[in-house]
């Protein structure tokens, strides 16, 4: 037997979606490569001419699924390697990446720099880390563990992993919030503001991966949201904004992979958070950057001072890579609007944009001063009207024009989208005026009910902070559309509310800007 | 539809072994749970009756595999929530284990106590913790991120784990290593030796990870080592010493588990690995330890320093935990022996057993050194002559015999195993001495020979460390069994050899004990 030949496998594609993580499928008696002593390293080179990939690797006992002269690759490996059905391959024990030994070196409490973060976002962008080297990576990087210069040397290493939008213009405002705010959806009334007025503002968002609701998820029951980079430039050009879900490989890819690990985790850490969020805004092509920073008792920040020096941080590193960024510290003592979830947090958008006497003040208010602060970028605009300029707009139905026309040009959906058919309602248990409202628990009620997949599903708020409530009365209303997803929810509410009725004293202060 | 039959799937045994990861096969299309969602969270539970186990989530995009109606699990998986093939489960989103939050307190740079370690390990336990949340748990209490005692907490809720043995004898003696030197099969002689005395020394070992060989791996040339719990101890009783494996759930099985992520990601945490250690080693019963600690430029301990601080470790918790612990510092500034991979390190095992003129003299004379430690911790021995009587063991045959009898009683190997078919020589470049060989790089040219997988594969060194060599003439020889490992390794030592030819002054000096 040819010495060439008789080391390769016939590459299988199996159709496995692997999530972010290449897998590759080994038949326990494979005629070459002897699984065993792979399998305890974990992870194997895969060589294809020039190509190569790492894998993680699962071992296979059944020969329909991977035979002993095959190698099975999940859909992602598959895809990376860029093989043929039946392709040749060759395997190798693969080494761990060699910027492992600078995450080693962080884990040792040492200062990395541009360098390092270069090759690790190399790394990771090549696919070369597994899940559990990123959660290493994430959790050496974590919480206090970077100074202020590695967040920048991170920001830029995650910057250059991918392409860079260049819009051409010298203004291209964009907004970002920093999360876990349930029903925060004011970049759907400020972006149609702020392009009404003509200042370009190409807002791309993610979906929800651990919130109920991301503006892509709600933007999606009127229009349609993955537009190709073409038909994108062109609605922005035209429209100066836009409201579509950002795609997710294209500008900082590592983020992408980062979070893929971060987010299950449940890891949140400061330098990561603002170089992922600085990353990608730059990446965008932004010029002008409006970051909001809740703080409250449940939100993401709890402590006026922890929100300052984030602020501090965003603004280092966003003037040293020459973005025009102001941060603003908002109320985030409880859930913004009334819906939680896609189709309830489309309502209130949208009531607020038609003027509807029902539409949630909150909302209303907390747009408008974060659309006049973005107006104010305008070097036409004097410092303290841009709020007056937002409310006009807003006022005038000239933002709900141009939200129509933005929905008209991404696609209006042909599907209705209604609130979930089952419902159930939580009561007050004792009479008094509402305290507090969790945040974390009412976005866990909406999830389990069902949002965003099932964009009918999520919590309906009747009664917001300060307002008085009579035993018995209704706090919120819970919507699924499915069985499975109403019994989650109404076996989580059933020891806990999310709410406390109390007195009106014992509600925390807003300690926030505006 | 009933409204609980509609929430369920049907159980399918998928034949792929995720080492020791549950992972769930969900297809995108499932009818009941929607992949997308349940995929951003990464993980699910599992529910069937009053079982339930934690799994990963794969999105399956073919029905050939997992139906719409169906869930598959790993073979891991589907044999921890002992299901029958068909039967109807339900799924949830998984929540991170509870003790996570101890893990994130931990990142933050908190000191964890015994409450904590003991709800991580039995979160661990129940395979509760994804691959990503252990590698986030040993980087956080990775690299002097544990103090003494969260190591003796540590050591606590890891023995607690498993079940733990008791000998009914008031000396049970037991020997590690911590590991980083090829070659270094001491326990082979020593428990002979030992056993001989009639010591009991119930040694148990593992298989080599990543390393060329364990003293399991190389024991199995001769003798089964796989044996039943009562056949062990039945065998220890008769013979007082044993040359088994470990086996791997019993005994400590977090340790096990944490291993199986530590090993890929390449991280050694100080703490990780006494606690590792000593729960293992006071799992099975050990009352007295004796611990090698190898130092040299390329062993996993490089400095004096280090050593003492790593021995003092080792006391201050073994000391807590009851246990009689010895700790010596030793030779690590090459491999011990002249074989590297099971077959070879086998022939200088025997050869020293037996008194062979080419025996190697480092084997033999570590071996004794440590053998006569053990000795020591027989009450009947004076201190210093231990060494005296382990050699006349040694030299008067009965070590020897009592080798043979231990490989008869755990059944010898019918199979003859015999040097690789294909070799290969690496020579010196220049005339001189040798003056370093790297450990390191020598493992891994045996494990990329096949070592120690195919038993044959290995590394015979021709020279050590101040022996002199002429250019051209051969350092070592490489044996392969197959052709593709033959070329992995010709390949690596293309660049280098991992030898330095130098003068004797060059030669770094023995900072050790003995």
């Amino acid at each position: 037997m040819d010495k060439q030949t008789s080391s390769r496998l016939k590459v299988r594609r199996i159709a496995i979606d692997t999530y972010r993580e290449n897998v590759a499928y080994l038949h326990r008696d494979c005629l070459i490569y002897r699984a065993e002593g792979f399998q305890a390293l974990a992870k194997v080179t895969i060589f294809l001419d020039g190509q190569q990939i790492q894998a993680v690797l699962n071992v296979v006992d059944d020969e329909a699924f991977v035979g002993q002269g095959e190698l099975g690759l999940s859909e992602q490996a598959f895809n990376q390697l860029g093989a043929l059905e039946g392709e040749e391959v060759r395997v190798a024990q693969a080494e761990p990446p060699a910027s492992m030994n600078a995450v080693r070196r962080k884990i040792d409490g040492e200062r990395l720099e541009l360098g390092d973060y270069r090759e690790i976002a190399q790394d990771i962008v090549a696919n070369r880390y597994s899940k559990m080297e990123m959660a290493a990576f994430l959790v050496a990087t974590g919480q206090n563990g970077l100074d202020r210069d590695e967040v920048l040397s991170l920001t830029v290493a995650m910057l250059e992993s991918g392409q860079r939008i260049n819009w051409n213009e010298p203004l291209v405002s964009d907004k970002h919030c920093i999360g876990g705010i349930p029903g925060n959806r004011t970049s759907m009334l400020l972006v149609p503001i702020v392009a009404a007025h003509g200042m370009l503002i190409p807002k791309t968002s993610s979906r929800a991966i651990t919130s109920p609701a991301g503006t892509a998820d709600t933007m999606e029951v009127l229009a349609n949201i993955e537009l190709e980079p073409d038909s994108l430039e062109k609605l922005v050009r035209n429209e100066r904004g836009c409201l579509a879900w950002g795609g997710t490989t294209r500008l900082a890819p590592v983020d992408d992979l980062l979070i893929s690990v971060e987010r299950p985790l449940g890891i949140d850490s400061r330098g990561q958070m603002v170089a992922s969020i600085l990353s990608k805004k730059l990446a965008a092509g932004a010029s002008h950057l409006l970051l909001d920073i809740p703080v409250g008792p449940t939100a993401k920040v709890r402590h006026m001072r922890a929100a300052m020096q984030l602020r501090k941080l965003f603004e280092y590193v966003g003037d040293r890579l020459n973005l025009h960024l102001e941060a603003v510290i908002t109320d985030g003592r409880q859930p913004i609007g009334n819906g939680i979830g896609p189709v309830l947090e489309m309502r209130d958008v949208m009531q607020v944009l038609q003027n509807n006497p029902n539409a949630p003040v909150d909302l209303r208010e907390k747009s408008l001063r974060l659309a006049g602060r973005i107006l104010e970028f305008d070097p036409d605009v004097r410092g303290g009207q841009g709020y007056a300029i937002a409310r006009e707009i807003l006022d005038s139905g000239r933002a709900l024009t141009k939200m129509n026309r933005i929905i008209e040009e991404q696609g209006r959906q042909s599907e209705v989208y209604e609130p979930g058919k089952l419902s159930f309602e939580v009561c007050a248990k004792e009479k008094g005026v509402v305290v507090s409202i969790d945040n974390y628990f009412m976005a866990q009620v909406a999830r389990l009910a069902g949002a965003p997949i099932f964009k009918g599903a999520g919590v309906d708020l009747f009664r917001k902070l300060g307002e008085p409530v009579m035993k018995g009365e209704p706090l919120y209303r819970v919507y699924a559309e499915h069985q499975s997803n109403y019994d989650f929810a109404r076996e989580f509410v059933g020891v806990n509310s999310g709410y406390s009725i109390g007195e009106k004293m014992e509600i925390p202060p807003v300690f926030v800007e505006f």
